[in-house]
């Protein structure tokens, strides 16, 4: 049995519903999961949806060919079809704090995660031990100023040597170039520590005490170009009080940093995530 | 135009998605919301829908009548189809508690809620005061042991007479009996002032203080035979410590009450609960 | 039996605790709350303590005097001392929203809220029915740019009248002036409608809607000279989705804006409120 | 220098904290923190005192033997006294759920915990690898029927050994003895996944996706003769939805019981809890 998961989005118009829902029943599949949404404001109509298909002779390219050009072209979508057989591959790249980094990797040993981690990528050594007790190959990739250029084309060599469907910033402490986010738009998850849009930037921890707030958080968002700037796919937040020294701060922190993260990173490997006008919509 | 609103569950079968959406567009009506949710365990499949019709000459008794034949019947489906044309009717039942009762009020008054009120029912007089200062009709129906009976049928005569859709008891302070019940299933709407299963029945915050118990909540249900056991629309809980005295429980649980039995009328007013099990499955 | 709260703060010293508690035994005072905190970073102590006095000779302004002159000036202290007889007066200001304004007035008819309000000021009389209902006096200054400067000679010769301890802002939609302020340090509470540092000003749900975040908050604070950079009471959050319009943001928030500004007067009426460096301790 | 934590409940008298606070400054010591709580209800004084002392003949010894006689003796209080100079020991229990285990020896590793792990013991070897790589002394002990006397016999001499001063049940899948919960009273930290008092015992995400629950949580409490029964010390929730299976709200609850367990064994092990009525008083 073939399952399928549909990502539309497109300028809404009537009978969109039917004709994808029509068009799937012609082809054999059954709908086993239909979710939609229409931002009103700007007129744009975003579906997500699961087919199972039980024919022998179903094929997933034909599949894709027929749906764009007997549905796609008609609607003018962005559209995008996974094949459930094939898990999603992500790197992750990492520095010296541990916490999003065994986080992960123990999700991902339980089973918990729907994804293939192929490789880790680091610009500092220190946590080469961790991927190894867990099996999972490490590059340690050096960045200075100097260096950075070269650096980068041996991350993006790996990536597409590997097949890298999408990149985890567990913590990663350098700012990635522009040519590796156009290479991979939206789908850069980085893990902020502040409750976006406050606190953009260096140490929000310390901007946080130094503000007095009274609840902290962690974003997950993907990269743009403009820092701590892209499109939110999960936050969480923590209530803290003037006893909460700044290491408090960063030790309740590093809760939230490992939840946001994991949450933002099966979402999108369940492909439930949809991006448009620097926001996300999200599929549950 | 017309905006119908329709609710399904049956058991899963095939094609049920497209079945729906092609009788939708052959009636000329255009979908503008749909979700759907499959419990895998027991097989069942739930829908929501809401469609729009332009056509002058569509009626709602119409459609209701080609949907059981052409659709119901097939997938042997309970199914409900509301009109937006027609908000629905709540009955509020108090006793002497008023937070529960400003809220509601305060929200209606507002705007926020979609639905209309046409009378309080209250077994004391205490807070009639609050009814006419909202201009809302007010009956004071004494409640005693050897009354119950009699009171009961005063109120089933009200609700009837005036076409009440569902009754929200706001800190009503009677236990409801089986008539109403039945003639009301899944549309009567409690607030508990714990989060259920815990400290079910009277007193719930002395229960709480005397467990020692770090988060009490508030839980709104349907109301049903067994006490506080009816299935749960909205949760909601807040953190309290040792500092907290009783007083302070019942202090910052009108709060949780407050919120959790709005949310659950709104839930419930926009047709976006469906109930099975004794679960609920809600669409937002 | 008098009880008395007494708040100080000052640098840190050895046997500050030791020396306010034999005081407070000397003058036959049973000490029946303590609770004190050092800023580590800045070597500040913080202390608010509650005490019981028996002796029909007792005088609180005796016990100033002599707290004065044997604690405070050798340990260079900021001190307050308040007298249980004594509650505080609040002085409500609103515009047109009535959410804060009708939470605030159950919460005082129920007895919940530690304080008297003599008197509610609005720049429009929207509400002036509420106020009505509650038996509690409205004054209705309009302010327009060119009656400023005289409306809040006004409003400043009531509050000084009614011998206002404190302020609220209830969703008051103007900006109050310095003068104000001045008369009023850390004793003016407003309500912002987002969390603070996030979006700061005018239309702050629907800037969170435009940055697509996944929670929204309400901030309380005392009012400063510079816009919304007072020292934060509280705050509170709750989750959003792209499912919400900017009119699902503001009615949640509404909720949200209610709870946080009744805890903000609930905390400052009950003195466990300190401030320094434009952030606030409080004792709970 | 030296720094000692005081932890005392005693039958609220007049002039108890004067006279401990009297005590030790004549004994050269400069309280850093205090905090009390009086039980209205019970009228029971609790404090935890944190004191420096500076001088070179300060011998803890000789402080308790005093405060024994001087202080303790005269209000009949309940005290316990620890230096800072002892960093408490725990051992954990573990069977065959390794999340708890990752999070408690990763932030152990960090340096978050205020503790030493002497060793791990197991009734099964699945996890003996991780033991091994965080270089922890792992004891497999297994249970079975027959054999549950002899290895609690093991355990208890491994425990006292070591001079173990609490234990953490961390997913541990065996009942304890009444032998050693005698032995480590209010010492024995266990994590139940539930928002206790609701579903007690065996399965409860099941039970709890049987009622139909929206918010489901985690609970630490000592461990007590009756089952699930003992001290609350933490609790967190998370919001569920009807689209959750079972698989789904373990997943969400390994995330709440992480963090749950981590903090109760911070605030014990940072000497901050006291027990009494099978209720705690968490001083923070």
């Amino acid at each position: 049995m073939n399952k399928i998961t549909i990502l539309i989005h497109c300028k809404d118009k009537p009978n969109i519903i039917a004709s994808i829902t029509n068009f799937i029943a012609n082809k054999g599949g059954n709908i086993v999961y239909i979710d939609q949404y229409v931002d009103r404001e700007q007129d744009i109509f975003f579906m997500r949806l699961e087919s199972e298909f039980v024919s022998d002779t179903f094929s997933t390219l034909d599949f894709k060919t027929d749906f764009k050009s007997e549905l796609a072209e008609t609607f003018k979508m962005k559209w995008r079809i996974y094949s459930s057989e094939k898990k999603p591959k992500m790197a992750l790249f990492i520095s010296k704090y541990d916490h999003c980094l065994y986080d992960l990797l123990g999700r991902y040993n339980s089973g918990e995660l729907n994804l293939e981690i192929p490789f880790i990528i680091s610009n500092h050594n220190d946590l080469e031990h961790i991927a190894k007790n867990f099996n999972i190959p490490f590059y340690h990739i050096p960045v200075t100023k100097e260096t950075k250029k070269e650096a980068e084309d041996k991350q993006l060599e790996l990536l597409l040597e590997h097949k890298i469907d999408f990149i985890v910033l567990a913590r990663y402490m350098q700012i990635v170039s522009d040519k590796l986010i156009n290479q991979y738009q939206n789908k850069i998850i980085n893990i902020h520590h502040s409750f976006l849009p406050a606190f953009i930037g260096a140490k929000p921890y310390h901007s946080a005490y130094k503000r007095g707030v009274k609840i902290i958080g962690a974003t997950s968002h993907y990269v743009t170009e403009e820092l701590d700037a892209g499109p939110i796919i999960e936050q969480d937040v923590t209530r803290v009080s003037h006893t909460h020294a700044i290491s408090d701060l960063i030790a309740k922190g590093r809760d939230l940093e490992k939840v946001v993260l994991a949450n933002a990173v099966k979402l999108h490997a369940n492909r439930k995530v949809m991006v448009y006008n620097n926001k996300t919509v999200i599929f549950t």
